[in-house]
């Protein structure tokens, strides 16, 4: 596994000088230099500039600004061009081109627009990246690789349906298999020869329930065509991850990946990368929560790494709805944000904004005016200036007591499936727990159900509806060996091929959280409920408000800890606590306001020993790296209005290189970073 | 025609044995004696599973539940398992799929996914239902064939095309009067050859006017292809009946109905049903007049029967958007619903709850829990240990004295058609007017225009905008004889081809009503009006609001009973009666608030003489079934609190076996039914 | 270029004899006389009825009413049936049918359903058309040639892909300049060869990104494709145009547009038009200044010509969402707001009311009750003799002293660009400054930005986004010779390739205006912004909301006149004025409150000179004709009530035919039309 060899933080972003005359990249570089940039992403949408036509390659161009680049200081991360094939490629191979959802054989044009099982992209694909490999592999300009870009949209063409029928019979080896593990007697559905599988698109099994909200009608297949469609995505990031390695096994491969996107279930993805990257755009109505959730969730992918912030704007996009400037500070603080949270680099998209298309109002370094006297490009400027004092904390990792569970075939599963509310998404239950834990005001990690879990104090996992034995297992075995857990309605019901785990809900966690959940009553976005508590936790006392969903609770074993006030199971348990091996589990059967999930991880955090990395007020955000026995503590002020920090410690504040103790003040959005001073 | 040989109330559910292992059939048989389960529905989805090829069959499992059901007592309501075709079919004979109304080509997949005019579908579907038909023609357990499930979706193939064209020439017979039927001239149109004829749809006349509502740009043909398609549909069913009817000409044929189904004109299917079965899924929120709405309508098919109630689910459905738990009673309270307006099942979907697919949390008499120890499994255990006690009240039928006219034709009409306002909803006027009759606490029919009304004293027809002459012949004919007709704005416009009714509105209606429509005016959503009464008319008086469309009305020998409050038609008619023959006509110019129209029509039927069955309290629904000169009134308590019912005579109440008289309690969720004694 | 030769207001509208059998003809005659109709306009979707095969034409029933008519002195304006080819056309010829943008191959049906590129239209087109022309060259009935009907969508098909490619040759001639005027390195566009080059659809570069607002990854090629659609159609008509100006040299042609039809550059139609003509069909909500502007736009397409109201309804129409009837009065009243606007006709659609199809509750001349007894034809029918007294004014035209600046090419790029906000609507902020010139009191002109401009004292451009360097030349110029400019953000930001004017914002008129805008922040709707006065501006003075779009402006010569009141460019310029050769640049960097926009137009307005017409009360409509010397000036009230009007001189109203002076009563919904008498 390869490592940058770069020892700064990556400061640069994505350069496409084939867009404009060579001439500009004097100026290119000049500015570079000014904001100490020291990496630029290339050339990411470059294949019809690199390759005219099937046998000639114009690699000249390339060299030559690779050359000029690194002359002067300025690395690369080298990137292949395949997420866009040149429009001779799709003219001459229609087999190139996808087909969507809707049954529609796609034309050339906009971008990730090929089928991903198509042997005549493949072949391409696989030339034009061996071609660089071979040319650049003794570059010395060279740090990383960044494969394709923003892998994404599914096919559904024939050559998907034949790769699919392939995939099935490693995956089932029989049919009989695959018939019982997707219950196909049910609606006639049972497969007498493996070509009888059709893919599952708007033409049989997949349907528009709300306008955005897709349902299946047939879970097992609609699933599997998911893992199937991320799989062949990854295929294709693996061919060439693969013809690199054979020319530059030591340099580190990273493709950008896109924070919580659901077509690619990234934890198998990042088995196969040497680093995780990703691209960060917030838009200014994010709460910092929220952003920390996607930094988290990035980080968790390999948890005991650093990554690379591979892309921000550093003020505008262009494909939101409402594409605000981001306000003073704020692209600094969003900067230092995913410093906090484990990056080890500052990279934009882009570096020169374009001059046409569809982009050309995001945002980018060298902004249309052409010069660099404006509010942002100031703002950039002293990141860049600041980044050189921060080398110590390269490399460093974050160590969590805490973690959210987070699954992409949950997520799937969870939305695809019918029942209950048919309107469910899982971000937005996601989000109100890890608000909680983001209180708690100690570094989180969101992970895979299938990690080893046994380092956590607490581990909180909402809506894990579907799961396998494994991942059950694991869970089991953390709470056996004295770990806390918190789960929630929706969570234990069904297997990895969404077959529901008969005997009673919640099925896998039934034993686990002492309980029989008798009914999932689902409440009308007009209906409420509240749950009473059985006697104070914590900061919570009384009544508070729930909706959406409420389990009928049967205790087996588990205590009530709170009660529902209304309807028919008025009196019944709605949130309950189980001690379980030597650890303890707590089922929350509805939602409750958002007050209470906080109170109540807060009490099992302080219960299983979790303490905050240092008391600091209401929005400013806590962090901690680690490295060579140093702990690097991140603040942010989020808030509109200065605050102050109280430490008791002596610290060495690494932007403004002062030692601080006792009072000091935060201003509103900004940031220090700390390392304790050995006392 | 059939009648069903089992007397008694059937009791049971879809039952889908091939799902399990059959180690669960011991189980389930165990759980149907507990139950009094008496008759289950099967095998409705089983194509696949009956036949692996074409040509092989495999009916030895079937045969095997059967007969061991039978040896329990328990009966078979045979279902053909034609609603889903084995995916072999599909790909060995590809016209067997469906085009869509984009003109997509479907794939195999999710059910009723097949051309109703495609010869191979015809001729396999011909093919499994006489090997089942020949199987079972004297098996003893067989008390009624269910042919295949839920009829449905539209096709616009070229198979369909050319059927179309075939039962246009059929209809029309020559060009001219088809060209001079649909005024093809408009936009010309004109055809010359049946050929040049396309099926409507989003290629061509059809188009998503606003999202979920469609409108035509040419009606003639739209309309037309509405029945030709039910018809398509309705052929393939009369296909299977034919078969059955050869082997088994005394066993009772039907097909699950859906209630106010749009695609497909029931009346019209009714007609080769030997009984009418349907499948009731109110919401928690739907109105117990709504669904005594849909009683009604489907019990009107065949008004002179009782019918079978084949499915309703214990608690949940799964596609809904909200899928709420039934509330404690509600099942039950629900099931004598069905009962109180004439059925002789109480059958649910389904018997044991799916363990995966779309299905899976659509609730069933065994719960995925597998036990019967559940809030939902006593209360139908409850039901059916009741039922036994309602044997005399088998095949007991509903006679009304008030009727409201329904029409699908009319409903396909009114909204494909444009003008005025482009959001008319029919059902949404129908059930103003329903609840207003509902609200008489006496029998109401909803029939079909062309049904005799002539023993009905009070008919009430809203929006029935197209008829054709015999229905308009037949209403006439209604009032001359001394009946009480209520009508509406956009009624009596168009004939059976929407073509306008020339020489005043409302067409055909103008010398039934006494009025000259001069216009018809459409308010905004933001715009309101008022009606002012010219003196009080039983408990109303003063002024009532008004919206939606006012029509400006001149009197032609009808009275005005209340003017307009505003706008540039103040002053003129808005409510007219008419004495026409020895009848009367009510039209109503706009709509009224709800109020107005409940003692509007409540003062009408008064005037006819219609009095309640009994007189109850609000929220307590009343109906009345008769045989043999015995009458069993039904009263249910929709309240959520107990009431008294004063009972004049003395009765004897079936379900507690008990004699009544004077005051008795009725309590929330609670049924009666008595039967008067003669005294 | 040929001129109506009958010189009288043109009374009718269109007719379709042939949707009805022959003895309804005489009635028809009957009534255009008692209407005092002067001329039809038919058989505008005939060509079914024309030609009943490729071989045959049968004109015979249309000489017969053509001549009926002209003996009853009713003329003809002469239709080309283009709109709606025969079914046999489009079965014989495939092509004749075009693919949609989600790439469907249409079916017949409908209308203008047919591919503006397709040889075998074209062919057909030009028979019938040539055939027709022959026909009736020497027929007196014949005034004007109305071509086609309401030119309109788009085809995305094969043929019109090669037309396409060949239309890019003939535009950029050679691969390199297109590559480079779209910025094909983008994305790797890159094109090596024509065939590349693929048309945008929901296949490629286009999707839609909120419901009904379409967006493209790749604007050069979209706006090349709307320009070449637009030129496709324009062909069409253009190819029958010269066929019949072959013929009839001198009678005038025309077509009937739409107003602000987005798909159609009307500003390059009306080059190849001898006279503007369009189907004017507001609600009953629409302002009277929005309808005002739809025909200041369409009057200045060719604006020292007066034009043509070919279609309005009498009251209601069948295809918007609510059709309400049109209040007493506003036919007339919209009929004269016509006239006031330079129309010289008042013309309907339709002379019959339809008796079956789409269209049959579109109101008509005759309507469906079949007489002429009703209150909208009482109002028709007082028009019609109402205008026998306006012969003077024929012909007249209408000059303006203000001009708003309106531009297709402009519309297209704002909508389907990308960036800021991505919900923007041109119209809606046309609306915003035309209300504010409209209030002036004074004619308005609508004119493409490349007019000459040098006739106006103010010209107003809000979000001129995109322009040449023609049209940014030709403003500079208005200006340097002494006009006042207003304009605003969103303004002078791209080529007519939608590249980026580099060097800072706002691009072409970043010098004119004398500002730099350094950034453009969007705000969210939930978002507001306030601007501050400098000092008070003719009324306006403090402090007015703002929100949607705030400029960040430095001053670069201009002057400040107003600030933000918040956020990080709190206290920078919002609004600011330059002084540029002669004249003065307004440029408002932020969407303000009405009161703000239509007090500051009032402000320049005075300041350039400009003088209402006459003093008239809020919510009086003021414009003016001039003729040999002689102004009519039109008065219209659309007050709910009567309101004085006080003349200082005398004048003779052309309607009443009386004289006035000193203080006049204009009831309610009234107009007055009239000639200053030389004093
Ligand atoms: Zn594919
Ligand atoms: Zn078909
Ligand atoms: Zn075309």
């Amino acid at each position: 596994m390869g490592k940058i060899k770069l020892k700064k933080f990556l400061h640069g972003g994505d350069y496409n000088p084939d867009q404009w005359p060579e001439d500009v990249w004097e100026k290119d570089i000049e500015y570079m230099k000014y904001y100490n940039v020291n990496a630029v992403s290339m050339p990411i949408f470059s294949w019809a500039q690199l390759q005219p036509n099937e046998d000639e390659f114009t690699f000249e161009w390339l060299d030559k600004i690779i050359d000029k680049l690194y002359s002067d200081g300025i690395h690369v991360i080298l990137a292949t061009p395949t997420a866009s094939q040149p429009a001779w490629l799709s003219k001459k191979y229609p087999d190139v081109l996808p087909v969507d959802i809707h049954g529609r054989k796609r034309k050339h044009g906009a971008r990730q627009n090929y089928c991903p099982n198509s042997p005549n992209f493949k072949n391409a694909a696989r030339r034009i990246v061996e071609e660089m490999a071979k040319r650049y592999k003794d570059h010395p300009a060279v740090i990383m690789w960044h494969i394709s870009n923003e892998y994404g949209p599914y096919c559904y063409c024939e050559n998907c349906a034949k790769a699919f029928r392939q995939w099935l019979k490693e995956r089932y080896k029989t049919l009989d298999e695959l018939n019982k593990r997707w219950n196909t007697a049910f609606w006639g559905h049972t497969f007498y020869d493996w070509d009888e599988i059709e893919v599952p698109s708007y033409l049989n099994e997949e349907y528009e329930y709300m306008p955005g909200r897709q349902k299946s009608s047939f879970q097992g297949l609609s699933l599997d065509y998911k893992r199937f469609m991320s799989d062949s995505l990854l295929n294709l990031y693996k061919m060439e991850v693969e013809i690199i390695k054979k020319y530059m096994p030591d340099i580190p491969v990273t493709t950008n990946l896109m924070g919580p996107f659901k077509p690619l279930d990234y934890h198998k993805w990042a088995k196969h990368m040497d680093i995780v990257s990703w691209d960060n755009y917030p838009s200014i109505k994010d709460t910092p929560s929220s952003i920390a959730f996607k930094h988290d969730l990035m980080r968790g992918l390999k948890r005991d790494q650093s990554w690379i912030l591979m892309e921000q704007t550093p003020s505008q996009t262009n494909w939101q709805w409402y594409n605000s400037a981001k306000r003073p500070g704020m692209i600094r603080l969003l900067s230092f944000h995913a410093i906090a949270h484990g990056a080890d680099s500052v990279l934009y998209f882009q570096w020169r904004q374009s001059v046409a298309s569809c982009e050309k109002f995001h945002s980018a370094m060298v902004p249309h005016v052409g010069h660099l006297e404006t509010r942002v490009s100031k703002e950039l400027k002293k990141i860049g200036d600041e980044l050189l004092r921060l080398d110590e904390i390269l490399e460093s990792t974050t160590k969590s007591e805490v973690a959210l569970l987070f699954d992409w075939e949950n997520w799937w599963a969870l939305e695809e499936s019918m029942g209950f509310r048919n309107d469910i998404s899982y971000l937005e239950h996601i989000d109100a727990y890890y608000r909680a834990l983001y209180k708690l005001k100690t570094n989180v990690d969101v992970v895979d159900p299938k990690e080893d879990l046994t380092r956590y104090k607490l581990v909180v996992a909402p809506l894990l509806y579907l799961l396998d034995e494994e991942s059950a297992k694991n869970i089991e075995n953390y709470v056996k060996n004295g770990g806390i857990f918190i789960t929630t309605y929706l969570s234990g019901l069904v297997d990895e091929n969404d077959r529901v785990i008969l005997g009673g809900y919640p099925g896998w966690f039934r034993e686990l959280c002492g309980i029989w959940v008798e009914e999932i009553d689902a409440l009308f976005p007009d209906m409420k409920n509240a749950i009473i508590l059985e006697k104070p936790i914590g900061e919570l006392d009384g009544k508070y408000d729930c909706d959406f969903i409420c389990d009928v609770i049967h205790l087996e074993g588990a205590r009530a800890l709170a009660y529902y006030e209304q309807d028919y199971y008025s009196g019944m348990p709605a949130v309950v606590e189980n001690d379980y091996g030597n650890g303890k589990v707590i089922y929350i059967g509805t939602r409750p306001e958002q007050r209470f999930i906080e109170c109540l991880v807060k009490y099992y955090a302080e219960k299983a020993g979790v303490q905050p990395i240092l008391p600091v007020p209401e929005g400013v955000e806590i962090t901690k790296r680690e490295k060579n026995g140093n702990e690097y503590v991140f603040l942010l002020n989020f808030n509109g209005y200065d605050v102050i920090i109280e430490l008791k410690d002596e610290y060495y504040e690494l932007i403004t290189q002062k030692v601080l103790g006792g009072k000091a003040t935060l201003a509103s959005k900004e940031v220090m970073i700390l390392r304790r001073l050995k006392g």
